[in-house]
């Protein structure tokens, strides 16, 4: 079954198309500057690339693009948009609505919509997304996945606050968490190598957003993100976990509201902030080894906060069977995995720094023999998970 | 030589009368509602405690009363008031200006006052506290302890937050941490204890504040408070460490502004938010005990933020030697230290139930002859840190 997976954001769209029986990949690709100018670029493979500029107005016109160059000539994979069978969306907010992927309909709309609070940067664009697929494919079924619902399974005492009890009740302030289909599918390839029933994985999704969770027999217990993707990691340009004080003390400094400072604790903070360099991480370390001095500063920060959360995570599940790293860091950074485990013998945890420095693709594992806990590094495949619950509840 | 120990709050003022020698305490109290209406609570020994209620319209007539009852007929344990050689203050901040006790003079005194903004609520009763001092005993030198001071020995990448680092440079952002004064004295028994070179304590202050504090070799390397005394732990009504996001999401569902929010955080929330009960956590046991599901769940929340910092805590120094519990709920609450060590015997800490149980006075080791991680109550003495302190600047 073909199925067409779609990330819609404010101003861009991801898709790729999977066959969700085989696991295969067709097509992969991004459009970015939507109603600015518009670019696509598009994979075929491992070696085709292709970019288009030109204008695309509105998400629309950016979904009829795909589908053309899905189906044209030179860049087709597909004779027809009527191969694909169904289509498959990231939610980023499912609020406690959804526990996990559902086949699409106006009440399903409605309550994604409900949560616009929640996620007013992107549920809006995810609606867009669903209602478009809609128009343009009317018989094809809509599937959505949510970020939030590998998380619902947290316990009452890790997802709440420690604010009054009806700000939960009536405002629905938890901790909802993100990064569910990546947490999801690390943690479930971990218990395939692990293969024992009653499994305590923590699973460290760094990349440009970053979070750690800790989950105990397959299931999300807790997590770094919260209400919002501020609270947690240090990352790009988010600070993650702050005082809260910080905020008017910063307001009253700074003369700015407080959607401005969150907006600053966002945009203008984490590894960017520290360094004054880059939010890319490589960048950052390439100016810590040429000796930039808040530069290194800011990877002892980042790797200090993970560290943090992985020992606080082990002690919570009263130890932990496996650590996993994926995303863009997480994959690729083996000073970061280095960093995030030394000098944790004490606990069990060991990592083996030659395993650890080879990069080869797939899953691999960079523990020494000795240690209790195994450690890996797993490629998260968030797309892939969207394709097989889509197939699953189309099917 | 006897040294008055003063810690004057915004309508308060603690004290005790010390001899900085030999240790032995001469008689304490408590003045309360200071402009409200005035109550005082004094004790001198085990068994004399008298509570007076009479007007106290200032800090000066509180003062003034608290010396009168010193060398009065019945209450006196001195015979004039000349008899007290030093004072000792209870500074909360002293920024990054003072790392350890100073002897005051006018310099330090507008220093307290330049780090109000750090301290709205403590620092301006300090600097009355000192003032009406130096007036009534004007040839009495003042030593001021700070509350901060211990804490200014962590690296910069545990004192940072991951904000532009100008904010650090021109706004004094960072983390200052507080209970540094009892951090130290528990931490300095336990490494007495201890008897070993390089010792790596944990210290859990458990009070009406709450804060817990890794100790390197005698040094604070990192605390759970911050800029302010909100972040961190979960306290009586503080909700300690908090997603940032929900100050402006909170502030539009209760039409707050953000020092309204800040203040719901501190004086609403916690313990007593959650549980919907008391901010004392022996009537939320007893409710929970008594099956009530949310202070059964408050007890849970507060156990796991402690739990987190602990495992992290000891991650960062790559093990712990000794865990210290201190302050009221520290000292005192059996519960809530067995619910904070339990299975974390995969990290060498191994509680002991039964010597858990029993209560005696002074300090006791709880741990199991197996444990690697020794786990001590300790009970803190601030005042004597601040007597010592204006003992050895005075003589």
């Amino acid at each position: 079954m073909l199925v067409f997976v779609l990330n819609a954001g404010s101003s861009s769209l991801k898709y790729q198309l999977i066959n969700a029986k085989t696991s295969e990949l067709k097509a992969s690709g991004l459009v970015e500057r939507i109603g600015i100018d518009g670019i696509l670029k598009h994979e075929v493979g491992e070696n085709k690339k292709l970019t288009f500029e030109l204008p695309i107005p509105t998400h629309k016109e950016a979904i009829e693009l795909v589908l053309r160059i899905l189906t044209n000539d030179e860049t087709k994979v597909i004779n027809s948009i009527s191969e694909i069978e169904a289509i498959g969306h990231r939610v980023v907010h499912g609020g406690e609505y959804f526990k996990k992927s559902v086949l699409i309909d106006n009440e399903v709309i409605d309550k994604i919509e409900e949560l616009i609070p929640l996620a007013p940067l992107h549920n809006p664009a995810h609606v867009i997304g669903i209602k478009i697929c809609r128009e343009l494919m009317p018989n094809v079924p809509n599937v959505a996945t949510f970020d939030t619902a590998f998380h619902q399974t947290m316990p009452e005492e890790n997802f709440l606050y420690a604010v009054p009890y009806g700000d939960y009740t009536e405002h629905h302030l938890r901790k909802y968490g993100f990064h569910g289909t990546s947490h999801y599918y690390v943690s479930n390839e971990a218990n395939k190598l692990l293969n024992k029933k009653n499994s305590k994985v923590i699973v460290c999704h760094l990349g440009n957003g970053s979070s750690v969770c800790a989950v105990k027999d397959g299931k999300s217990i807790a997590t770094s993100m919260g209400l919002t993707p501020l609270e947690g990691l240090i990352m790009g340009t988010r600070c993650g976990d702050i005082d809260a004080g910080v905020i008017p003390y910063l307001m009253e400094k700074k003369g700015l509201d407080s959607h401005q400072i969150i907006n600053y604790l966002n945009k203008k903070s984490g590894i960017l902030g520290v360094s004054g360099i880059s939010s890319d991480l490589r960048e950052v370390i390439k100016a810590s080894n040429d000796g930039d001095k808040r530069s290194k500063i800011a990877i002892e920060m980042l790797c200090g906060r993970i560290k943090k959360y992985l020992c606080s995570y082990a002690g919570l599940m009263q130890g932990v069977d496996a650590i996993c790293f994926t995303a863009g860091i997480g994959e690729n950074s083996d000073l970061i995995r280095e960093k995030v485990c030394e000098g944790l013998d004490f606990m069990g945890i060991e990592i083996d720094i030659d395993k650890n420095k080879v990069r080869t693709p797939g899953i691999r594992e960079i523990h020494k023999e000795t240690s209790k806990t195994k450690i890996f590094v797993i490629p998260t495949n968030e797309e892939l998970v969207i394709a097989k619950d889509t197939y699953n509840l189309v099917k």
